[in-house]
């Protein structure tokens, strides 16, 4: 991947952690246990990965104190206090960064638009109208920012993005290829039978440090604003509707779906494929598992879900049909019907015994 | 936004409406009842909004006359039957509209393909053989229009779509950024234990007044042509596979999925998030709500649903262990042997007494 | 669509038929029975479809030898034991293949790439350092391919397609249009309320033969890789997260979402719209139906399912609510009371009898 190096020591200050064994040891690396060679620095997380990471051949390793003393085949560590922590931070050390500067000469760029002195704006751009683009923010090949779009500093905009619907967007926003935002609305006025297009007017706001995966889908409000505010995380494939308002530290995971002018709190996470109908308000610090259909406000932190568990084709045929029964089949009042019908039998016991 | 200014009395003009107050305020834009200033118009559509109304600061409002009755704090009124369609009429008037005009001179267009002098032909656009832009037709920046492609009067479509797959779009047709059309259908043929290709040789055929959002994929058939009727609209991420054939002024909510060969009928709603298998028929003027999973044609109008509504985690992991125990849970046999204990506890206690 | 034309003689030999009738009859296309007229092939599957075939205006057919001496209204066929593969290799001689070769002007080449002397490389596409194209292996428009990507033979890249991440991509590839392969997995280290990103340094691994729709998102591995192996196929906006691995001819259908990590064997099927979990194996021939959401490890071939069937609204409601209830219904538990009810009942009725 990338041929710089670092010795055990460096690393080890990155992370303000404590290093131990070869503070010289040349790495030039990260990888997973079981793929890990001698130059390669590896993570160890929690005890159950103990065998595997005495039987990894890594250079060195970064663990915790107690990890550490468990691991006798290893002598070179980093131990910090978190190593998921500690990996993640050291990633970006091993990272092949775009370095790039200035603007390709194919870039079609409007004279109104301001572009910073150190941002990169790559082939075949199309830059519209008053846009802004701050200072090292970095746009990839074929993005089209169209007219009055303003990108912060520091961001990341990967090619194929269409940028649109007036967005403004803050510092260190990292979008990934493909996704569109800004794109308008779905909104019609039904009448006599036919769909009347309301044209969108809003526009998307998008704070700092927010991260969008590929290929998602993020509209401009109708007449108010869609908003993610600072620290959201989308994965890919998501769709976010007109007029929706995601609040801090919120993670979407894969495949989601939000319908327009609902809003969710902060630093919630919504595993892949839930899907969410408009207009619903869902609290702060609400977990909702993987492919739930969140049909209701959601008032209280905690974990919600939905859908049924996998069987066997055969099987789930016959929970399948008789979940339609169910609608025949009163439960409730089912079980209130044993209760008496018990009530019913012991009372005919007794009074028989007594006889 | 915009700084285009009208005044009350000509908005209502446009919308057929009748208008009250200051028949020369000038308005500058729409706004939702809690945003608006004295420089913007919003609309009242239900007598749920009046307090919202009441309150607003919107330099005027448009109402129905019983709705008009009741907000005594307000003086500029446009009259209407169904303020919600004025509304969606007047967000044309205040919507920037793309005023370019002609071809960008980076665009690579074949010699043999037909623009309209009144289209507009993006930055970067290509467009192979035979293909044909109508008039007043917009490209936008990116898009690639491949070989024998036909495009109607008074089109738009956005950044990076590609159109290919023969495909041949109606008039008034709204296509949003990163679509793609006319890609390859998914047809395979299993044999000896690989998938054989089938190249797919049908077209995409798409009415007038179609709308279609971002990101969302549209293959062509595999031998006759997949079709969206007149007025069909369509949100971000839809699939559409092929042969799927889709009748007039039907709505697909974001997140639809159609298998191949399926037929909707006219007038039906999608929700979010629905899934269609293939080969089936699905009725005019059927609702589907979001997330179903339809496995079966549908022969009358009405509204159908699958899938199960949101629990806290806890006692939807009870509800779900007990979905699965429906296999081996005869319900229906179960009341009526519930129903036989009955009357065999009624005969034993009537004996009983008898006695 | 192609005005190229075959005669019976040589159709029938490119499949290894038997041609009956006419063998000089010139052919120009293949159609479905319906629609097939006197210069077009169709070809019939099955006995279900005799009546439909004994209609058609097909100028010949595509048949076994026992529905061939059913169809007497025809003369004109192709014998095969498998007529559905004969299509499928047909299709192929009917499809319009792009003819270009060369690199267009306007295709920024990074000196250090390498490119095949007969691979096509369209307009506007940008290719980063050291990259590798093989072959007869056709760019269409706006590709963007980053740095160290490799792409073998015989491949096909369609418009807008984003390469990255560095991957590298076997022989006799297909990818279609706005799909991105190689984009930054979604890692995170939660710390202290908020996501700090894992560069993701992993990359794609796609083998030969392999198939993936438009708008898919396929992202490169956190530290080791995510693996196609040769033969996968995969249909439109799939999601595929950092190192998912997927066995040999598995089949995914539109729409599926496959977690971080997890492992797919070979030969198996996933309909359209299947989630699965990270962190699991599937084992090999494994078919899970639509919709399904796959939650823990599958060790047995066969079919799986979950979700509920679709019913009119008004009784889903009820049904719904009852799945509710079952949170609090111990339905195993009420069997066993009934069971034990009855044998109270009849031993009353039996002491009863003997008195």
């Amino acid at each position: 991947m990338n041929h710089r190096q670092f010795c055990l020591e460096d690393l080890a200050r990155l992370v303000q952690g404590e290093f131990f064994g070869q503070s010289d040891l040349q790495l030039e690396g990260l990888a997973s246990l079981d793929l890990a060679q001698a130059r390669h620095l590896a993570f160890v997380n929690a005890d159950k990965y103990l065998d595997q990471a005495q039987a990894s051949k890594a250079g060195a390793l970064i663990v915790t104190a107690s990890l550490k003393n468990q691991l006798s085949n290893h002598h070179n560590f980093i131990v910090v206090a978190n190593p998921y922590l500690a990996f993640a931070i050291l990633t970006h050390v091993f990272e092949k960064k775009c370095e790039q500067k200035g603007i390709e000469d194919t870039a079609q760029i409007h004279p109104s638009a301001i572009i910073a002195q150190s941002a990169y704006i790559g082939h075949y751009v199309v830059i519209g109208e008053k846009c802004i683009v701050g200072e090292q923010t970095i746009i990839q090949s074929h993005v089209k920012i169209d007219h009055d779009v303003e990108i912060g500093q520091q961001c990341f905009i990967d090619s194929h993005v269409t940028l649109t619907g007036e967005t403004k967007i803050g510092n260190r926003v990292r979008i990934h290829a493909n996704t569109v935002i800004g794109g308008e609305g779905f909104g019609f006025a039904p009448y006599q039978g036919k769909w009347h297009r309301i044209a969108q007017l809003g526009s998307v706001k998008i704070g700092h440090d927010v991260r969008i995966g590929s290929n998602c889908s993020i509209d401009r409000g109708a007449l108010d604003d869609t908003i993610l505010e600072d620290g959201v995380i989308i994965d890919n494939l998501v769709q976010i509707a007109h007029n929706v308002k995601i609040g801090t530290h919120t993670a979407l995971a894969a495949k989601c779906g939000i319908a327009g002018s609902t809003i969710i709190g902060k630093n919630c996470v919504l595993a892949g494929g839930v899907g969410v109908v408009g207009h619903i308000n869902i609290a702060d610090n609400v977990t909702i598992t993987g492919m739930s259909m969140v049909t209701k406000s959601i008032s209280e932190a905690g974990s919600y879900s939905s859908g049924t568990p996998m069987l066997e084709s055969l099987p789930w045929k016959r929970a399948a049909i008789r979940f339609k029964q169910l609608a025949d089949v009163p439960l409730t009042q089912l079980l209130k019907r044993i209760d008496h019908m018990q009530t019913q039998i012991e009372s005919l016991e007794s009074t028989f015994k007594r006889k």
